[in-house]
């Protein structure tokens, strides 16, 4: 009897969440149409009434962080969940930000006469529904939406259990000022309250959900990749490298390496591993060292790197499963390399194809550098963290793409519709 | 015994399929970087290699052909399979001609010079591996081939048995031109030789294939898009609808829905189902049924439609069933709708979202059928016919895109590609 329960309750929510969608898809053709000036207002409004609510949104926090100490849950991740009024202010800020970007929507990305007279156009429009699951963050809940309403998209949301009570009054709020602007509440809708099954029924809704975004760690995002008959965009694994080359200068060097491993640790496009050129080893690497060490950077080195680090430099050696390793901490791997080549094949074989910077003075090495490696983005003489929608100039940022279909690298608010084509005739057939 | 050794052929057949798709990778490299020159060149000795080759290519389609009788395979399945000297004379012509198409490869999408004066570009980059999934179309096999070196990617094939002779050949043939050419043989290859077992590794080789498009029924291409975890691009499924707008002229009417219907009925841009507005009926249908039934169409109707049939004319009664079949033959589903509204209604609910049409003088109402309707191309006053990558100056097409993510609509050259970010600094660090 159990098993029939069982079977039945996994029926109603596959049903409830396909219901959810089939919702989304109705309530995204009022915004498909919808003006940029309709769509404006209503950020603005969600913003205000983000505001206007923070006190139940904080108190409803305070329940999930108190689920969450009782859990052990670890203090970066209990201070990601957190929401303070000036943070929901914050949040409020970036969607009247949105509301200044361009719309997407009805950009003509081709257009043409065709020698037969048809006028043919190819124009930007949404997605239809956008799908997001994540982890803890209930800043994404409200960008998320936010996004979506931009490209004329509705969203359904899956925000995991621990921001449940959280994301529970966030949409609610964004719901409420959906409906008072005279738009469906049905764009901004949450299926938490669905649990696991649920975010395995929307991996599933091929035909009602239109693309799905994993947003979170590794794990989350491979079994979406692999559970997923909806359309993924998967974002975020950022196994970056900063290469030496043997012409790189001393300064440069230490900065854009401090800056790429040390400006922030926890984020796709800080660099995991160093490679320096044999040529420039003696010359760069007890410097660079040095800094990494008095920036508290644990080194995992290969012997040649081992070897050239000074005193006080906290070194433990390399292997493998380091090459491989998105640490998201003060660690970094280094490794010496015999030449272009050999730092290549290390990028090739390791690299999840996020960001790979070379420092260099020479052309033929950037040159080479760039063409022959296969990453979403090249940084020549700068910053792995320069891979970022905000720094591109994109406006907005719905994550870093690492796939190679759709959207490759920092995706804005583009990467959030698809093309229409257009074709106009005047009785126009095929002979 | 048995169960062990199955899965010890299955671990083989993964292993072979994971080296194909190792090997594809590596070649694909060779190819990323090489010229236009280089690329248009090996197109060339391509086409005559086959030429050269046409009489073992035909002998070999003869064994497919006569396994093909044997087993009991349509005559209209035969006539597909089928090669002649003509017709492989036919094929190696459209690889010259995909030798005079632009290169998308090195194309500059953005560019812009960032406030920190990062130089900043997107430009177009092969994929890398793409897997094509077909059935018994020994043209497909050259037509993949040739896009992919054009667009600067390796090719992984898998045919279907029932071309495997022939597809054997073809795929020799054209490795040894490529080695001819100074090419790696690892640029096209076939694992037609690993049955089933190799099509469902190459959909789980993510990370080492990057595309997979297949191409064919529809059940091989919901297959593909339920098993794969390697991006999928879904093409092909075309329930296209024409709609008869309250202003339509008969001659107009006739000749698109004709043309939208019976110009090529086996094709996805053929039209499955006619709309026509109750207030033109009395003035549209009959003349239009009566040129249906002239070019032998059977008409599957609504009660209203059968009532205006004249004589002569097949006309058998439609149910729900009909408004979801793409028949791929001469029937067509007809139904009196109330206004552009029902008419609306009946494509959102039915369609693929492939192609539909509207024949209309009424700007109003071209307008609205334009905004509110959800397909990869919609047609004003012309032929459904007309969705199609030569038709639209795309030059060279792998198939028409009914998904939303990367491709929509006829897929050209440019699909096939990627972009990378390349970012120019001068020791630039975040702040």
């Amino acid at each position: 009897m159990t098993q029939v329960a069982d079977a039945a309750a996994l029926h109603d929510v596959t049903e409830a969440v396909l219901e959810t969608a089939r919702r989304a898809k109705i309530a995204s053709r009022t915004l498909a149409t919808a003006t940029r000036g309709t769509k404006d207002a209503a950020l603005g409004a969600l913003a205000d009434a983000l505001v206007a609510n923070a006190e139940e949104i904080v108190a409803a926090n305070e329940i999930d962080l108190d689920r969450g100490r009782s859990n052990g849950t670890s203090p970066g991740l209990l201070d990601r969940l957190a929401l303070t009024p000036e943070r929901i202010g914050a949040i409020a800020d970036a969607l009247r930000e949105l509301a200044a970007l361009p719309d997407p929507v009805g950009e003509v990305v081709r257009g043409s006469t065709l020698p037969n007279g048809l006028r043919l156009r190819q124009e930007r429009v949404p997605m239809g529904v956008v799908g997001m699951i994540y982890e803890a963050r209930p800043n994404v809940t409200v960008d998320a939406a936010g996004l979506a309403l931009k490209s004329g998209n509705a969203v359904i949301l899956r925000g995991g259990s621990a921001a449940a009570s959280s994301n529970e009054v966030i949409v609610r709020v964004l719901a409420d000022a959906l409906t008072a602007q005279g738009l469906p509440a049905d764009l901004v809708q949450s299926i938490d309250a669905y649990g696991r099954p649920g975010a395995v029924a929307l991996m599933h809704a091929r035909g009602l959900v239109d693309v799905l975004v994993p947003r979170g760690g590794a794990d989350l995002i491979q079994t979406v990749v692999r559970e997923s008959t909806v359309p993924v965009i998967e974002t975020g694994v950022g196994n970056c490298h900063v290469f030496l080359d043997a012409s790189a200068e001393l300064e440069t060097s230490i900065a854009i390496v401090l800056n790429s491993k040390t400006h922030r640790v926890g984020v796709c496009n800080a660099a995991e591993t160093l490679l320096v050129h044999a040529d420039a080893a003696q010359a760069l690497l007890p410097g660079v060292l040095a800094a990494l060490g008095a920036a508290d950077v644990v080194v995992h080195a290969d012997p040649l790197t081992a070897a050239l680090a000074p005193e006080g430099v906290t070194v433990v050696p390399a292997t493998d499963e380091d090459w491989a390793t998105e640490y998201l901490s003060l660690d970094l791997a280094v490794r010496v390399v015999a030449d272009l080549d050999e730092a290549i094949d290390h990028v090739r074989t390791w690299t999840s194809g996020h960001t790979e910077a070379i420092v260099t003075k020479d052309l033929r090495s950037s040159e080479r550098f760039v063409a022959e490696l296969d990453s979403a983005a090249i940084m020549v003489n700068a910053s792995t963290r320069f891979t970022d929608g905000g720094q591109f100039g994109l406006g907005a940022e719905i994550g870093i793409s690492t796939q190679k279909l759709h959207a490759r690298g920092p995706m804005g608010l583009a990467e959030l519709t698809t093309t229409k084509w257009v074709v106009n005739g005047d009785g126009h057939i095929r002979s």
